[in-house]
């Protein structure tokens, strides 16, 4: 693949790079606030300091009109374009639990459903079975041998579980085996080109034996194939950034897809945002020169369309956000993965208030941290979160100069 | 062609979208107007206090400083990368007059002119010879038979005509004939590439036919042509975005355009903009979900330099905005497919301003509709003209998420 210009010009330095994530920070205009924002109604005066010390920006997550997933929305500001390195699903569920995926394993998502005795799904979900029940179902299946692959079933929650195939020459064109409706039979694993069709043999005989463990099981007697993907390393960001990253979250999906790009992941003990900031300060003193710190609270509470609890969490952060500078990094970034607006409990596609602080800035253009200032008053601009990236290189001295 | 993320994720919804354009909208400061633009002087109550609850923003049509005709400009704001997608003047034409052109069809623009006895062009149109001579000069060329091809010649406007050539293999890699200047004779059909060889050979026939056919005419004695077009149909909107359009337009043009697209072109009688707003209202009760509106003054009047008129070309579609709201779409866009800037009285590169009205926004930015509240105090950024779509898409809930 053509390597760009970052790639080219990135250099090793002793400057420190913090960005921390505001997951979901984002929203829109509240009418129970006065059309003010949950980040505008919050309490931030270390952000509002900051800000009018800072450079703002507003980023785009993947393409204008398009709103990602975690995985695309962490990967572009990873500096990976997520238009350019696809993350399939079943390898996304499988890093999410934290799985150790090696290059090639096939990974595919699984729900437990309940069929009736002709086979006919009545329950996709099986009644959202609990954790507990899950570790026993998957237990069962973890029994299953299937010739010329290594097998791992893992849970994952409620009715959610993964499975992971390990051996050579997997492929994941194959089309899901969930119907997607109740009322119809589990679809035969189908290959979407010949060189799928081992794939489909293996992953057709695991179904079966699935199905003759599961089936005096109740509710959960049968499985759903989902979003099978075949795992192929990434370029780490020390061979694209000379960066030495290490990744301070505490949801394993985070920590999954920060060691996609190669992160170094720092035990968080116990979850908390101070534990978290500990865990920052050992990242520098291990020498690590980019942190990545992710804060969940604040797109949990947009998912569930609690904005009293988004604002606490992103009060949270300002007040975590003093000791957080003291530990001298030379660049810090404060932003979000994407919006998650109360209003629409869901991610979104609205470009994310972003704040970069460093030296030699154009400074004191804006008020405040907040979704207004940063697309009316930033000094960034408006402009692709996978841009993010080099920025902060830039800002930290690791870049080179572009030609003579 | 690789598909883009709006066609990956695009998914049907009832929701509806309304996008209105008024031609030529954008203008530049006008020292009559004490640096005013047309949009900024027109009174337009109801789009200021619109654009108080919306989403504004500036689009560039083509890329910067680039000025587009009108069939990119509209394929951009259909969705449609005009570098991307590329349509021949010849072709323009023909849509404009309502042609049904085929796969294939090999379409060129038609300047009647006059010639002097030895040839040499005196006057590039002939005078402007009226519709009524066009048509008998048509008329007369319609009896030229050319072997291998089907030959259609058609009447545009005053001396513009134009002919499409039907048949196998024909291509449009042929220059101009018009020599661009009086003085000169018209120029030989050449072929640019040696595929075009026989298609040259095609069209010379026809070029000299119609020299015979029009020597004893006068003042139009002769015909010059331009832009060859060779016709390939484009992806439908239906195809790549999901959506079922419908076209409410006035001037064959922009039918031709909106056709191209798939769109559903809707009668509009009479002419006017109270009768588009019906044809609106028609459009969605036969169910479509796209509606593309298109109000012509405000061009024609930048093109004659008419400051005043343009005004109240704005005004008038201001005056229509009500009852347009009332039809209930869920998403309203007002903008322009470029600039016509009153002082230059042509088409420009200006970023177009551009208003988004629908649920979940970020309000309270601007305080009225114009060039200078969409370019500073825009909620959605300076961004191409082709991304508009994908944002009207997300606004309506038809756009999913990309990856998980």
């Amino acid at each position: 693949m053509d390597r760009e210009p970052a790639d080219l010009l990135a250099e090793r330095s002793p400057s420190r790079i913090l960005l921390s994530v505001l997951d979901g920070l984002g929203d829109v205009s509240l009418p129970e606030l006065e059309d003010r924002t949950p980040l505008e109604e919050a309490r931030t005066p270390v952000l509002d300091s900051l800000a009018a010390r800072s450079e703002l920006g507003a980023m785009v997550p993947v393409s204008p009109g398009v709103t990602p997933g975690s995985g695309p929305a962490h990967l572009a500001l990873f500096g990976y374009d997520p238009l350019r390195y696809r993350i399939g699903r079943g390898v996304l569920s499988a890093l999410g639990i934290g799985f150790d995926l090696r290059d090639g394993d096939l990974a595919a998502r699984i729900n437990f459903c309940t069929v009736d005795s002709s086979g006919v799904v009545t329950d996709r979900r099986a009644g959202r079975i609990d954790d507990g029940v899950n570790r026993e179902l998957v237990e069962a299946l973890s029994g299953i041998g299937i010739e010329g692959v290594e097998l791992f079933v893992r849970t994952v929650k409620q009715h959610r579980a993964c499975v992971i195939f390990r051996g050579e020459g997997l492929s994941d064109e194959l089309a899901d085996t969930d119907p997607g409706l109740v009322g119809r039979r589990p679809v035969q694993v189908e290959p979407l080109s010949p060189a799928a069709r081992r794939s489909a043999e293996i992953v057709g005989r695991f179904v079966q034996r699935a199905k003759e463990v599961l089936s005096d099981r109740s509710p959960a007697n049968m499985l759903l194939l989902r979003g099978f993907a075949r795992h192929v390393s990434l370029p780490s960001m020390r061979e694209r950034f000379a960066l030495d990253p290490a990744a301070v979250a505490i949801y394993p999906m985070y920590k999954g897809v920060a060691s996609l790009v190669g992160m170094k992941v720092l035990g968080v003990e116990p979850e908390t945002l101070e534990a978290q900031v500990r865990a920052c300060a050992l990242a520098l003193e291990q020498g690590h020169d980019f942190v990545f710190l992710h804060h969940k609270p604040a797109d949990s509470a947009g998912e569930d369309g609690d904005c009293a609890r988004k604002i606490a969490a992103i009060e949270e952060f300002d007040e975590a956000l003093p000791s957080l500078l003291d530990l001298g990094f030379d660049v810090v970034a404060v932003t979000g993965d994407h919006s998650t607006p109360c209003p629409m409990k869901l991610h979104s596609w609205h470009p994310v208030p972003l704040l970069v602080h460093s030296e030699n800035q154009r400074r004191g253009y804006a008020s405040g941290f907040s979704e207004r200032e940063a697309l009316l008053h930033g000094a960034l601009g408006v402009f692709p979160s996978k841009d993010l990236l080099p920025i902060l290189l830039a800002y930290a001295g690791k870049l080179g100069r572009f030609g003579a």
